[in-house]
């Protein structure tokens, strides 16, 4: 399978991702075996509030990406909503609809793992994509609780998209995503307001910039429209701008160890709480307890504690 | 401390609340002390879009059950962003003005504890405020993430708030969310749209009620304008009958059971993870494995197993 995902099958490249998304029997070997030939891809984070025009910017970020001959993989992670299902289906069926190109592949992601969260499955489908030879992923999500953090996380290069007209209290995205971001895009920027974000965004920036370093990227904003495909050319010419920057003196490579030093805990908190639940505690056992804390027969700040001490033990230095 | 707490005092709360966000040295004795005294209170979550109203709303119910008497705490959880800080902070001084009755206590919460997240902190400021006798006790956060589902959970009673007017993918309610809703509001009614929202809802429900038990409760929808005060007595009659209903036949010990076997589960992730940082890995050693990872020399699918397998010995049935 995964010499077929690396000729970038596209049915390959599906069922790999369908494996790793139900943590299936056999994930963790492809996904081992894609790690070798993962980590090439630029990846490139677009988030913002629901309704900010994620997906057609997206769409035609892949298709201006496509008109350079250089391969793409969407990943549109979406935390669903029984409101806005429909909507974000019909984007994904026009996009999809552009599944013909071989150089192009389309995947939403919904499904959060048994254990790992939607942040760890985006990770694990990112490196089958790149191990599938595209040069572009683009991962899209809202941006507004911190599984979307999280998932933001991943990416190299993290486009925060804000549109005008939407009172403050609805442009709900959360701190951590501002601070992250790597350029504003506002988009419908033919509405009025736009003015305002963008002095909204350069206030808080100026802020910022009195704490960070002199070498710092600073995030440059580029306003769009992108139902008419206007300021596209600007935005993927500040995508290449900050890719060189990256490339220079080792910046993508510092900045893809810190995601790893984060990513390697989190593995490890998914690989321990899986040990919980194949050998620690039974179902049964946990209901068990759970009734006792609920009948406060049980304190549950001492007993957790204690059953981890009796359960679980920690070989110090232990190599 | 803890005796302070109980006493009703508002410093002594404050301060216990305080050390148990920070995470500090004697947060779990606190919290230990305070659980012999929790579990009294009835929790009722509130949750909705940002811009519905939440805060309006529970300032009113908070009034309202004053009113009749009742002691009254207040978390509103904020999973901040730079744009609502400012509003959200400007109602909550509003709020805090009445912090000289001494029935009431209102608090808000913006950190993540370390380990285990917004989630458990706000839990564990809920085991606080129940110590202190409060009757009610609100929890009031926006429903757009996983983190804020897991807040809600802790509820008995779970308020979804809904408004008209905003379009079907602004309303980015998370589906989790509709699914444990015990009680619809339709705040600011009197705008347009008002029928439309309460159509969609009804649509969803009987779609519902199609797999659901024949004894189960069927959320029912109010109809409010927070500011004006309108329909707050209507509210605080549903949310009588929910009391009432949870009161039968065991039922809200049923579901604090069902919290409780997913809360341990969670404290034993964040004991284990605690393991992680204290005896089982340095930053430093961390630090060298995201390096490799980096460069390719370590694959973590294959690396984190066998670091857990070195480190952590589960001992099977080992008591």
């Amino acid at each position: 399978m995964v010499e077929r995902v690396r000729a970038g099958d596209a049915r390959a490249l599906a069922r790999a991702i369908s494996l790793v998304e139900d943590d299936a029997p056999g994930a963790v070997e492809v996904l081992s075996a894609c790690f070798r030939y993962a980590g090439d891809a630029l990846r490139i984070g677009v988030t913002g509030s629901p309704g900010a025009g994620k997906s057609t910017l997206v769409d035609r970020l892949a298709r201006r990406y496509r008109e350079r001959e250089e391969t793409v993989g969407v990943l549109a992670v979406d935390p669903t909503s029984p409101f806005t299902g429909g909507a974000i289906l019909g984007d994904r069926i026009r996009m999809a609809e552009r599944l013909s190109d071989a150089g192009m592949y389309v995947r939403s992601m919904a499904t959060r793992g048994a254990l790992g969260g939607l942040a760890q499955t985006t990770a694990d489908a990112v490196t089958v994509l790149e191990a599938s030879g595209k040069q572009k992923v683009l991962i899209e999500t809202v941006g507004v609780g911190q599984d979307e953090v999280d998932i933001v996380r991943l990416a190299d290069v993290t486009i925060v998209v804000l549109v005008p007209g939407m009172g403050d209290d609805v442009q709900s995205i959360k701190a951590g995503i501002m601070e992250i971001a790597d350029i504003f895009v506002i988009n419908k920027a033919d509405r009025e307001g736009a003015e305002r974000v963008e002095k909204e965004v350069r206030a808080m920036q100026s802020l910022a910039m009195k704490h960070s370093a002199e070498d710092e990227w600073v995030p440059p904003m580029v306003k769009t429209v992108a139902t008419a495909g206007q300021g596209i050319e600007e935005l993927v010419a500040a995508i290449d701008r900050m890719h060189e920057w990256l490339s220079e003196g080792g910046r993508l490579a510092a900045r893809r160890r810190r995601y790893w030093r984060e990513r390697i805990v989190e593995m490890m908190r998914v690989a321990l709480l899986r040990e919980v639940h194949q050998h620690g505690f039974s179902p049964a056992e946990i209901e068990e307890y759970a009734a006792k804390v609920e009948q406060r027969r049980e304190d549950p700040y001492k007993l957790v504690p204690r059953l981890i001490a009796e359960r679980f033990a920690v070989m110090e230095e232990g190599r």
